[in-house]
């Protein structure tokens, strides 16, 4: 059996979705809990490889199974109990053999949140970038419209991704604002590595007055990650949803 | 001269606002702060003792310092530098010699927040009660409107609490409930202890339809803490704004 899992978590504690042989992984800690559900070594194949601090809401993982007697509909409850409680299991269902929930993607949304306020607020210190300077959301959503679209955004992926494109497809981009907190949610086909997050540090620099919304159109073109603003932290960033 | 600060904290890793023998208390670690700042011991007199697990926005906390050069408006930047990123403040002010915060509080404003969903969220954990049976967010509107007036609340106070008079005035109480997050918030003179956590369990118990919600006239004049429902665990609570 195929199983495919949506998967919530906070990565404060974590070195990320994918294993490593440093630290602990949310995928490291899922497969322990496997192990004990189905008696063996289940390995596992996500969607998204958020990084370290990166939080989820929607990452989706299969799994092959063979011979369970538990019900696709108890495996939450039943994979939860042996989770720690910074990790969930929020569906399961049964997919076909050989799905890839990475490469069948058909769209991900993230959202990445900014707390624009004077001082920090330490209920949302895990779950925002904190921002004193003033941001401009107004600016901010103007320079947010020039990344929709089928663009190369080799100025937007860290340096020493091995990406075999740098071309990606953005469907949407909206900025919120709500109280303190600024959102930028983000929906695509595949995002490169760091990607939203220096879309977030550059739009934050529009924000204060650093870059013109109309620069982003060149700053795409020049394909220079310098030009670009900062790489925002990673607390700020959940992976909202993932669609087939 | 007599500073009023405004604390905001997350409580998860604290044994509550108040300085105790065994454990780390907010007050002690802003002590402990005030101590790196003006060279001096400085003891703090705090608005609300809220418990272990429990959050603030706006706790109020006064103290007397002598002699400091430090501009009221500059102590945010000045004691935060020197606090832990889960403690932080918002606001600093002069007030009159002898203003107790605790004492003078006019009104505290507290919420309670319900996540009310099948399966657990991570990045809630510890900022939400986890409920999984559906709860009927009109039934709860509808009991919490008995709780509001001058009544004696013997019935909502944890055993053993030391309260001279248990009669307090509520003057709002509200259930709003936002996709799977069911918020209670509470405006009132002053709270017993556990009386906010108590009104909560009482309420998810009448949301799930174990107690209908013409029976809380009846628990609250009885006095009798049996009767009313369980106390609801502490994470749930942040304290929200204390007016003077």
């Amino acid at each position: 059996m195929n199983i495919l899992l949506t998967l919530a978590y906070d990565g404060t504690n974590y070195c990320g979705w994918q294993k490593q042989k440093n630290g602990v992984s949310v995928q490291s800690v899922l497969e322990a809990a496997l192990y004990s559900v189905f008696g063996a070594y289940t390995p596992t194949v996500g969607a998204s490889r958020t990084d370290s601090g990166v939080h989820a809401m929607s990452q989706k993982v299969s799994f092959v199974v063979e011979n369970s007697k538990i019900p696709a509909a108890n495996l939450p409850k039943v994979i939860n109990s042996k989770l720690p409680n910074d990790i969930s299991v929020r569906d399961a269902e049964l997919v076909a053999g050989g799905f890839n929930p990475r490469f069948r993607a058909v769209s991900k949304t993230y959202v990445y949140r900014i707390l624009n306020d004077t001082y920090p607020n330490p209920l949302l210190r895990n779950y925002t970038w904190h921002v004193p300077r003033g941001l401009d959301a107004g600016l901010m959503a103007q320079a947010g419209g020039y990344f929709v679209g089928t663009r190369d955004f080799a100025a937007f992926a860290a340096a020493g991704n091995s990406h075999k494109t740098t071309v990606r497809t953005i469907y949407s981009l909206d900025i919120t604002k709500e109280d303190t907190i600024i959102s930028i949610t983000v929906r695509g086909n595949a995002f490169l590595y760091n990607m939203i997050r220096i879309m977030a540090g550059t739009l934050a620099a529009v924000g204060v007055g650093k870059i013109p919304p109309e620069r982003i159109p060149e700053i795409i073109v020049s394909g220079d990650r310098e030009k670009a603003g900062q790489t925002a932290p990673p607390q700020g960033l959940t992976l909202l949803d993932i669609t087939y």
